[in-house]
């Protein structure tokens, strides 16, 4: 039986997607501004010829960021096989947006609300010449940077902390307090690899946490200065937010009871 | 001393480029099209003050093609440091395309014939799912591609062969027979990587190759099928031009008496 209100009871849908954030200004829908959101509101309304559908999403990200993995859901009077949805939206999204995956589940379930945990990746280049080949895939900055300083300067980071000084003046989490619980710092290369995990992050959190870490790699402070600033709990302590282009959102946690498929994927690196 | 002239005796420059070939018409000018050689000899002008410069490359690229390396050189009366021919061209290109490095080297080099072979890779996902984080960055195909198969096929192609078979109609090659000496598939994940290597290749060699590879893995034609289409000598014998979106420029090769900087890098990509 179909609850036709989409309401409590109801069958309801949760769609993974992967996408470019290049060309978007973000998730969320903006007036005037061309958003992960709003095109994939504008594909699901083709799809079920409807005028709007609510989408909810873990992991909201800014202009310019990508996402390997993001969970969205949307209640739906309108049952229809996974392909069908996943072909479907495809067929109707811009070339740099796709889903991966739908299911239903019982609408209990909530993307943003159901979520433990978020995983990111940001991608630096510390090299003089800028990148071309990967422009808007990856962060630059131009003079090479110590990976050992980073590494002991992020410790002061990992647990339960009240990330204020990372935080952007227009974040409206409730709490400023997350669980770091990863924030390791690999050379790939010419290429430095953050990966971050937190039950969840504040706006522009991780791309602080970066600009503060490079100020550290790049000479400018000393290791133990990051934990001064995080003691601070001023945003005007830390260094200023990091481009979005190296910052890629790589998966959301959900406990093993909503049987989903892979909610989660690391940002590969190929060659060398 | 400086020949003003240019000619013969007259220092000259080559420059290593990168770029991301998505918004270009390919390497070539051409009138009325965004290409890679037009926007560089655009800050080549501005830096040199000049209205115009000659370009010779090795390896021009289609319409959509990368390159993480291809070597380009001009005649110049205007002695720079390295730096500022890298620094004062960067802040005049596009942000897809940037020089890696420029040296001063003697006259009698020429990017293009003095190249002795060049390195290509091409990257391909066999998904339902199309890409999106990677759009424009691979090719796709939408069924899973058998690898022994085509790696059994490949073996057909080495060797120095007429590749009339895998010549676009408007290659202006002098002659079809190129020496192929690398043309290695391996599975990396959900993707496909070639890696090919030859004295010089056809105008479409790569991408013919890999689209009649794709028959054989798809499963449409034996292995055995791949010989006969050499033997033919006819384009109309291969299968249809692969997408550009994975095609990448990784290199191209000159005697060591150049002692010019690293000429070849192999492609990195990032995606889920």
């Amino acid at each position: 039986m179909v609850d036709e209100s989409g309401g409590p009871g109801g069958p309801s849908s949760r769609l993974l997607i992967e996408y470019d954030g290049t060309e978007f200004s973000g998730w969320a829908r903006q007036p005037g501004r061309r958003t992960v959101e709003a095109e994939l509101e504008r594909a699901l309304c083709v799809l079920l010829r409807r005028d709007a559908v609510a989408l909810t999403v873990a992991g909201r990200t800014d202009s310019g960021v990508h996402a390997t993995r993001q969970v969205v859901h949307f209640d739906t009077d309108a049952p229809r096989p996974e392909s069908a949805w996943v072909r479907g939206v495809n067929a109707s999204l811009p070339p740099t947006v796709a889903v991966r995956w739908a299911v239903d589940i019982a609408d209990d379930f909530h993307a943003r609300f159901a979520a433990t945990g978020r995983h990111y990746t940001y991608l630096l280049l510390d090299h003089p010449v800028r990148p071309a080949l990967l422009q808007s895939r990856i962060g630059w900055y131009h003079r090479p940077l110590a990976l050992q300083p980073m590494q002991e300067a992020a410790q002061a980071l990992l647990g339960a902390h009240d990330f204020s000084a990372f935080r952007a003046a227009e974040c409206q989490a409730r709490s400023p307090v997350k669980t770091l619980d990863r924030l390791e710092i690999a050379r790939e290369g010419d290429m430095l690899r953050f990966e971050l995990h937190a039950d969840a992050f504040l706006h522009h959190m991780v791309r602080n946490i970066v600009g503060t870490l490079v100020s550290v790699g790049g000479g400018r402070q000393p290791p133990a200065w990051v934990a001064s600033v995080l003691a601070s709990r001023d945003r005007a302590q830390a260094a200023p937010t990091f481009a979005a282009a190296g910052l890629y959102l790589t998966g959301v946690d959900y406990a093993p009871r909503w049987n989903l498929p892979a909610t989660r994927a690391p940002v590969r690196v190929f060659g060398s």
